[in-house]
């Protein structure tokens, strides 16, 4: 098991927060000792950051923490290997670029079979390293290069049902973003939450840390944070259901389908 | 005018010691003021760090001086913009994937009338930015995916090749890596110089700091340097001539045309 931790904003906001519950789990509260990464989109660039070191006394980490990257769109992952040794280039997420955008992907589960898909599509992107994770993006971006200039709506129905397919190999929790959207497709557990305002207090579950929003926000901010264990205690986080597909943009839910 | 900084190495080395000379020239000693950017190759994995801020006193500049990675090869670059506004995607070094391999690249010049070459390759790499460099990188590494599956000596000829025709266009004094081999290719101005036992001190142009080499390496470390200007006021660094392509692996000179 891996964590995903993805955010969705509609202004540039610091995930210091979330990230600091979600790196505990790096090997403090969570089994998830085999490494750490983090993109953060800024306009049109992507930022990332990664470790194979657990997340809990990464020194990059550390600094992400205390170095707040205010970003409109962060995709982020805890690694526990099950196929691929420790690596830095088997550490999620992973970045392709497709028609002058940075496309960013990190997957929660195991896959297998995977080749019967990659076979039948010409490797325009090859993976770098050894897992599974990074064969099935590669697959789902030459998919999305063979629908080169359809509509956003096509893209989103190819995205699914690329989605569905993967998801028949194994358990394919996965966060998928160009920098404008972010498409969130559940295999077996993700769970997200919108805030805006009245913004209130969050508790963190793996931290004695409670941040009151209402003082880090205004009131226009519409922030969505996508988790596969809800990451605070006092808020209601909705749980995705198998085989959904949930598409945000700016800080909203799109579509849910 | 930008700065070029490079590494290829036999064992993995930290670059503090360059690292430090260059980002001086972030603003503070140079004019380099907007943004910076370092790439660090660690197996087949590369970590990359940006800043669309002056170098000399960006937060991620100080933690990367202070936190040493080690690495086989590094790429980094200072930025003077001169096309394309300041901002994240517009910070080289710039990465593409090919043939399951993570290419890197940074360009200090400037190029006129790229269009009229970019028009002659179908699109499967485009820039996310608005830089002529970044355009530029797309055009070779398109110009690399048709020579798919070539030996290593036709590849370098091609990299000749093509560069030749950029450095028809402008400036352009380029480092290009992946991750094994690294490709140096002089327009106006680059200068290099290999480090290996015995080692002896090294003082730096720009800050005053001196290293003595002998206490920081084994006998067997072999070290090579690349820069726009020698970073260094007392050892003999080797100035490139127009036109010329080294190429470096291990640390070594492995072939120079």
């Amino acid at each position: 098991m891996c964590e995903l931790l993805g955010m969705s904003a509609n202004v540039p906001t610091d995930i210091c927060f979330s990230f600091s519950g979600l790196i505990k789990r790096g090997g403090e509260t969570g089994p998830h000792r085999d490494g750490w990464g983090i993109a953060f989109y800024q306009g049109r660039g992507v930022r990332e950051f990664r470790d194979p070191q657990p997340g809990f006394d990464s020194e990059i980490a550390k600094f992400i923490k205390d170095f707040p990257i205010k970003s409109t769109v962060v995709i982020s992952h805890i690694r526990q290997a099950n196929v691929g040794e420790v690596s830095l280039e088997n550490t999620h997420p992973f970045i392709r670029e497709l028609e002058g955008r940075y496309w960013c992907y990190a997957h929660n589960g195991q896959l297998k079979g995977l080749e019967l898909l990659t076979r039948t599509v010409e490797a325009r992107f090859s993976p770098v390293g050894d897992t599974d994770s990074e064969a099935a993006f590669c697959w789902l971006m030459g998919m999305l290069a063979k629908g080169k200039g359809q509509s956003l709506e096509a893209r989103e129905t190819l995205i699914q049902t690329c989605a569905d397919q993967l998801a028949q190999l194994g358990v394919f929790n996965m966060l998928l973003s160009d920098g404008d959207r972010l498409y969130v497709y559940c295999s077996t557990k993700l769970h997200w939450i919108t805030r805006r305002a009245p913004f209130g207090v969050a508790t963190l579950h793996d931290d004695d840390i409670s941040v009151n929003f209402g003082e880090e926000t205004s009131v226009d901010d519409v922030v969505t944070m996508i988790a596969t264990e809800p990451l605070t205690t006092n808020e209601t986080w909705v749980k995705m259901q198998p085989g959904e597909l949930a598409v945000f943009e700016r800080g909203e839910l799109i579509s849910r389908g």
